[in-house]
């Protein structure tokens, strides 16, 4: 099943919005009556309890869709494309432990989403960067939970785009207490779609490509399911470890990174993966050429973050975000 | 005005509770038909509003209230008390910088609150730890919105039990993103108060005796408006540098903490304010004796957190948790 969210017009108060279950095609949907998504991961609603709620059948808009989940209790962004983590250190003159090749990286973000096509507001000295991900919203999972058993949990996969403002990471990290400024509000995908659905999915990763285009050109084409050093099951039993989730838990896997070929990586245009956020792309211009080429966003900058199956079909619809300084 | 949220018997799905208004000396209480305490803040719904969906008075059991917002979409929890982060800071063997009194500190923690009295559930060697705290809940915040514009949006304060486990901190934060494992579910006050009829409240913080007793015996009389560096204007105003708040966006104090005399301070037996979370007097221990006394927490350990006004009448009702290992 692809669920999606849309805003109600002229009841801004109603955050959550109403939920439609959406076609494969995403180009039609029947709204649900009475039910958001949040009710549906309270009481464990089935495709088959939908069904006496669903209205007539209408046409599907993706971009104006809001996030599956607009405000969920919990956002819990790992790091498990290690590769990046090692790269973005670097590129703020920070060593890596050994440990985290083993022990996941996770931060608790900002749990309040941003519609796929809402702008991104900021300072361009903020050093504002997109991070294009997989994420998942769980239902509600136990206390302590094994990684086997925490896949089950698994309840939608949409993508996710984590807006970091990388000037402001250094002295907000040196206070040891983790992201708040340099994290703000991150934009979902418009369609969550059920594991059982999913094209790639193989019960704890999703595999396929995951395309990002900055300002219309081809900047990022890694692939979810390469270089994932803790899968979906990880994450989840990671970030159970002393807390039961609420259900609408919204888990991020961290920005898609492959290394490859085990060099830095190259561009799309140079026949490589590229890269999900710039501050990577932006390190492997240092290792190259000395310092860093590609600047941050700009006002009226443009990422798009998207993913099709093998078909050509789009999954998730499309995140679509223009820069808009305050 | 004074509110809660009881859990509903029977109907454990709906996560939200049902919002109750209480009376003053918290005996009585009417239930507030349609509305949960999130569905109040998100329409700006006023005491005169509510009005018309009050149930008939009845007896009002703080013991049995949930918190009064079950589950949030944001808890940024401050360290206004900058003297009980330099002990903390101090007992870690870190360093605090100069900046930390000017530049609060602030992490992003789980937003789902645990009941006044549910046990705190954790393993004796993580080190459990209670910090009592001011919290309020804020309306919808701007981004950007100025410290002295901030107090504006403040709906509700209440007490808050920010449980933390003291030896999962120092590997977690050496990460480098915060705390995930180290704070799990924090407690919340049964009761919430508006800021009009807050007895001690001056605009932007909470003036009174915060009452902390450990197994019985009195732990902590620190003062909330005493050595607050940074108050809730201030606070908030930093929660929305680059983000708008959500309405039901809880923030906390941070451990209130009193350095009165400018020394380490002392225990209440021995006739000072002694300490609102059992960490800062093992500091204090190190610092006079070489080695810390106090054990933090082991099963059956109880910690009771509450407030009175001028008239020793209970203003937010008891948090009252005792360890329960796993």
């Amino acid at each position: 099943m692809k669920v999606a969210t849309r805003p109600i017009p002229g009841k801004s108060h109603r955050h959550d919005g109403e939920l439609v279950v959406v076609s494969d095609d995403l180009r039609s949907c029947r709204r649900v009556r009475d039910l958001t998504l949040q009710d549906v991961l309270d009481s464990d609603v089935t495709e088959d309890d939908l069904r006496p709620h669903l209205a007539k059948q209408e046409d599907f808009v993706p971009a104006s869709a809001h996030a599956p989940l607009p405000r969920a209790y919990q956002f819990l962004d790992g790091s498990a494309y290690v590769n990046h983590v090692e790269l973005v250190r670097k590129a703020r003159g920070a060593q890596m432990p050994d440990s985290f090749w083993s022990d996941p990286l996770m931060y608790q973000g900002l749990s309040v989403f941003a519609a796929p096509c809402a702008p991104i507001l900021g300072k361009e000295d903020w050093g504002i960067d997109f991070e294009a991900e997989v994420a998942v919203i769980t239902r509600h999972v136990p206390l302590g939970v094994t990684a086997e058993d925490a896949a089950g949990y698994i309840a939608y996969v949409m993508l996710l785009n984590d807006v970091s403002l990388r000037n402001l990471i250094p002295p907000e990290l040196s206070k040891g207490f983790g992201f708040v400024h340099s994290k703000p509000i991150s934009a979902c995908s418009p369609v969550a779609v059920t594991p059982d659905v999913l094209p790639g999915w193989d019960g704890r990763k999703l595999h396929g490509t995951l395309r990002v285009d900055l300002n219309g050109t081809p900047f990022g084409r890694a692939d979810a399911g390469i270089d994932m050093t803790f899968d979906f099951g990880d994450l989840i039993a990671h970030a159970a470890k002393t807390r039961a989730l609420p259900a609408g838990s919204v888990i991020g896997s961290g920005t898609i990174s492959n290394k490859l070929d085990n060099g830095p990586g190259k561009t799309v245009a140079e026949g490589g993966a590229g890269y999900s956020c710039i501050a990577e792309q932006r390190m492997v211009e240092t290792i190259l050429h000395g310092g860093p080429r590609t600047p941050f966003m700009a006002a009226g900058d443009h990422v798009e973050i998207w993913m099709e199956d093998q078909s050509g079909q789009d999954i998730f619809g499309h995140i679509s975000q223009t820069v808009e300084t305050i």
